[in-house]
């Protein structure tokens, strides 16, 4: 068994977006990271990358609502007799959309994604983390976490939902010492999801009037880095430019 | 096609309790009544009290988490060719437990019953009522809808995801003359509910320390009949004797 | 010594303002009314107009910010022997600019005619009402009451200050029977004061785009009609064509 | 004239206090620090701790609340040649009391020390900043920022405003490059303070149930050194232990 420290995030997508960032910079700091997301092709190309600079990473494949999925992942964390310091679950899926076009399974899915999925990450590493009373868990939110504003209600409804989890578990956690922080970012990550999905309001914001990928995860860093008597659970992020 | 001035209520149980007291209510202000619940028996014991009392009432077994339930409560209402003046949606469903306790299906289930089935009520609703340009929908929220406080972190998080989507309705309707409340109910009701489920909190609350039913009525009663250039979207009630 | 059933309305302006309308309604649902603000003229114009529908009402021309004022307003009651039943603060005071625009003097005056005063007021308000243990303590509240955008920084800070008041003294008085309401209007009031002050906004808002006198007034009333066991203590007004 | 990056902290008392603290670890980071605070006698000692520990200070005699104090402040900065890039407002001012105890003195008091001198002390921050578009300016909240809890209702108003103050500063100046945080210190400080004031609370805390100094300047820190793409407005900080 190798206790060796170690970071799980979940949610990774392409390179050039926040869970691959994390990965990188998790794995920069000496910890071996975990990492899982629904697509393998991208999550290997996070774990060559990391290895390629001297760190380390498992992948696993993985549907976070999945509690299957979830339970795989754990299961192979503890296999390896790894010691889990921090974990992020970083999935944020968003379908805009008037209320009256929106589906019941649209709105289940959203909430499972957002929500659902943080629930059994959540539970996983908080019993990963008990027995040694230390541990960070991260939530990635967003503007809609704090208020829904059409065509995003559905989102928000689920960003909400996933704010209020990590808040119950703050209060139920910390003092057993667990660090949970819900992160609310605020704006366009300059990624390759944002460029992909929305080119023309990518290109309107401008490098300036976005999130930069590492600035996030020097942030998510510091959080994790907090001495417990003096924890944050939330915190919000945005471009210095971003009207709120 | 009657267009009779109609309101339907959605989770009534017990005839000592919200549901209940507001369908009354409605009667008792000359709208026909339509109540939706789980319990045949207890769904037909408020139809006859209203009844008894010169009211009209209608009654549809409905679990407000089936789409095919809340559709087929709307044929009923299309079918009578009701005009509806004001819904509510009182699920509300809890089931306290610390997180590692909780399962994925009771946390999944209390999101059903507090949000996904206020989505699917809301969408008919709204469906309905935009043609008149007119119409109040109420969401009862409770104090767990603004924070989470263990034991209650599945509760509450789906009670923040409810108010999240009351809120993005009620952006997105308003102006089209829906009227969307969210009324945070900050206590325990005086009602069958919490005499039974919790006997001795109950008692040691006292009559003073409760939500009296006929006052929330009286509230909710109150938000449908604001005028439109001053309409509240969120309010909080609660005992005189309620700390907070 | 009377024992006359009585409302106390500060902060009032203009005929066709809140101020006024309060006093109005007030009257006519049978209270003798004490109205208070800086313009002997209005007041009289507002005494007169109650009289003249069979009304009663008593004048007293008072700075909300002045300690003296509000002393001499309550001696005058307490004179009376009036029944307090009802008061309500409805100073309301803006002067929009940027922050290096805004001078210390402005910052505070903004504060003490949004705050201050309440404070002041309140007090004597809780004083009164004690002995009897009921009676309705209702503040008016601004947009930026909940977030501060600039130019209204100022009136924000103060209205923000207002609002954490009314939360403490509706926490420390609620037991005692004293009913306290923050209620946040949220658009502009189709009043004179608009009128005159914002001619261009004003017209551009529209009758339906405007908060409606009277049905402020209603909710206010319906907010003192509310039976203990459910009582409101913040709630939100706008007009259903607002965005928020 | 000398450019020297530079630090001013407001609100420095005794050695082990938050004012102090972030004034050593500023000194300890480089920067040329300015204290500023009501005894002569504490800023001396903690100027003479940083300059033992080879840091550059000095100190500034001033009430936050005095206009006249503040000016002179930043004129010694000024004639420094100073490039400010980091603030911090740190006065805070307490006196629980039932409101009916409370004197309007007190009241204007406590909202002039927590409030009136965070904006006099800010809009020189920004004069000082806004040529070179940069800098951080930070004010210290409680938990009271965010709720009002008797007997802490005047505390809690002064707090509040603050709160506004800070949030209409971050949104009227990011865009300009200047960083504004409020932070939320939820819990008790385990400095000299609260040791004298309350010492029996204090004991009873225990270490792990009080914020540390060194944590929270370390948190400060990090905020300040975050990139303009990824700002934090506001964050809470609390012991791991404390119920919130």
């Amino acid at each position: 068994m190798s206790q060796q420290p170690s970071a799980v995030i979940i949610g990774v997508g392409p390179e050039r977006g926040l869970g691959a960032t994390l990965a990188k910079h998790c794995a920069a700091k000496g910890l071996h990271v975990y990492i899982a997301g629904r697509s393998e092709e991208k999550l290997l190309q996070v774990v060559n990358r990391i290895v390629e600079n001297g760190g380390q990473a498992t992948s696993v494949v993985a549907d976070a609502t999945q509690e299957y999925d979830i339970n795989h992942l754990f299961d192979v964390i503890h296999f390896d007799g790894a010691a889990l310091e921090l974990a992020v679950y970083n999935v944020d899926s968003n379908i805009p959309a008037p209320i009256l076009e929106t589906q019941a399974e649209t709105f289940t899915r959203l909430w499972q994604q957002n929500c659902l999925g943080a629930f059994l990450f959540g539970k996983e590493v908080i019993e990963c983390m008990l027995p040694n009373k230390q541990g960070t868990l991260i939530f990635t939110g967003a503007t809609a976490s704090l208020r829904a504003k059409p065509p995003f209600t559905a989102f928000a409804s689920a960003k909400a939902a996933l704010r209020s989890l990590a808040q119950g578990l703050a209060r139920e956690f910390s003092p057993a010492g667990i660090h949970v922080v819900h992160a609310i970012i605020d704006g366009v990550i300059n990624g390759d999801r944002a460029a992909q999905q929305f080119p023309d309001y990518y290109q309107s914001k401008g490098e300036e009037g976005m999130l930069n990928l590492e600035a996030i995860a020097e942030t998510y860093w510091s959080m994790h880095c907090q001495h417990p008597s003096a924890w944050t659970h939330e915190l919000d992020l945005r471009p210095f430019k971003e009207p709120f």
